[in-house]
């Protein structure tokens, strides 16, 4: 055994890179669809295909942490990471399926710079996760979970202020019910971005 | 003790039966109220009987749990299965109390379908139940969560048909948003009834 | 070590007191918004200020709990606690944040008797906290956790009957999201003061 144990315990992080790739794809897969102002059929079946590879690599880390004895993190850390990484990839589902269902067509400023703080949550994770092999680069990940929560701040007050114009006398009822689930969705997902960098700071804390 | 510790563990899945029998009046009496078109005010007294004495056992299941020593299945997993199940049946009384708020007059065949679905998840949910007693019917418990599973899939397909067929232009603001509180509540119920198969299925890999 | 023991252990207790007085704060101070009918941006900034002295409380009790090796109530109850009072200061403004999105102007009676209630709930709350340092007082701390149940089935009596009402035929659509959602969001205030009373009853039944 001896030096065969680290290595594989080590293949925890390839299978965490693996779901921040999954979510990069989705994200920008996401941002695309809005940009281009209308969602085809095609959009959420790609979306659910990476929702699935996701949902896979998810399964495999607790099957891994099942059958590992020892673990290069707590194991309840190793698995609320892949908890909360894999419910970022579901939301980005749900709200591809949302503007689906609602047909939504055309471009919203304030919805494309959501996005825009999205995918930045996004990238900061995918850093933050890699920085955890390596305990010289604490440093840099927790700047990227720091970041995290403060795109989760603006995320917060850009929904405040769509919903607040939303609700200002210019917009049909059913407009606004549109539009209103889909900027709550949206900050659902930052929200659950910033759940990942909550986990990745509780990690940090522990081996400070 | 000897002899008697084993009948008194089994009294547990008597107890789950209690709750999947409760599961099942509630559904029944629901589909009953769908299928009448409107709801009275007996009705929601009526399935708050059934979640008050669901509760009861689901408390009774904690405490027993608290009280015994060895458990025929994994403690936290006795907790999540009573948990789970009670959930489902507060979920059935949350949905007939919308409908009454809402003063639901009229059938619904999309929501009549939905029902339908619940009523059959429920069903599967109480054989699988009924099945964790004895390990040579974990087969049979596993296609029955498979179902679960199954029938929950249908569900988001069914919702998403309804939600976007309420957006369509033809209904009114007002009628579009109780509707749309009903067939998210309905959902949810049947994200709840998943739910028990997940905690049934995590029984089952692991006892394999 | 030996006698400066317990005295640092009971410093959990006052944390808690600190937590319930900043959540009698931000109910006083949201009970005036709601009596004046209308929210200014002062007033959303106020209750933030509130909930961030709550969050760095919350934290040093998470803090003092993994530095802690005897605790005066078990781990999970201490933690259970702590995230349940937060997580009432955090609907407080949540609800103060809706109510300014949705400039809501004048007096909506039935609000004002719900926020009653949450005012009466965050009491009862506080005194069942004091109440936990001393076992002679279990029996009182037990009479404030069943009143916070009452509270919270008035509550959701209040919320139906205020959504009938909004559904009734006299209100404008726009009208009604707004109302529905600050009468559901405060409900779930009611709600996670019910979490906090059965955090507190689950402590006192172990310890009976």
């Amino acid at each position: 055994m001896g030096f065969s144990l680290l290595p594989k315990e080590y293949e925890f992080f390839d299978m965490f890179d693996k779901l921040t790739a999954y979510s990069i794809s989705a994200s920008k897969y996401l941002q695309e669809i809005v940009g281009r102002g209308c969602v085809q059929d095609d959009d959420v079946i790609k979306i659910k295909e990476i929702e699935v590879a996701a949902d896979k690599v998810t399964y495999e880390i607790f099957d891994k942490l099942n059958k590992t004895f020892i673990t290069p993190l707590d194991r309840e850390d190793i698995h609320s990471l892949a908890h909360e990484l894999d419910s970022v990839i579901d939301m980005i589902l749900k709200l591809t399926n949302l503007m689906k269902i609602y047909s939504i067509n055309g471009i919203d400023e304030k919805f494309v710079e959501v996005l825009k703080l999205i995918d930045n949550a996004i990238f900061s994770i995918s850093k933050a996760v890699k920085g955890l092999r390596n305990n010289k680069s604490y440093q840099t990940v927790k700047e990227h979970y720091i970041e995290v929560d403060r795109l989760e701040s603006l995320g917060d007050k850009l929904r405040n202020e769509a919903i607040a114009e939303l609700f200002s006398g210019k917009y049909e009822a059913t407009y606004i019910m549109k539009w209103k689930d889909i900027f709550q969705t949206a900050e659902k997902l930052l929200d659950h971005c910033d759940d990942v960098a909550k986990v990745i700071e509780t990690i940090i804390v522990k081996q400070a």
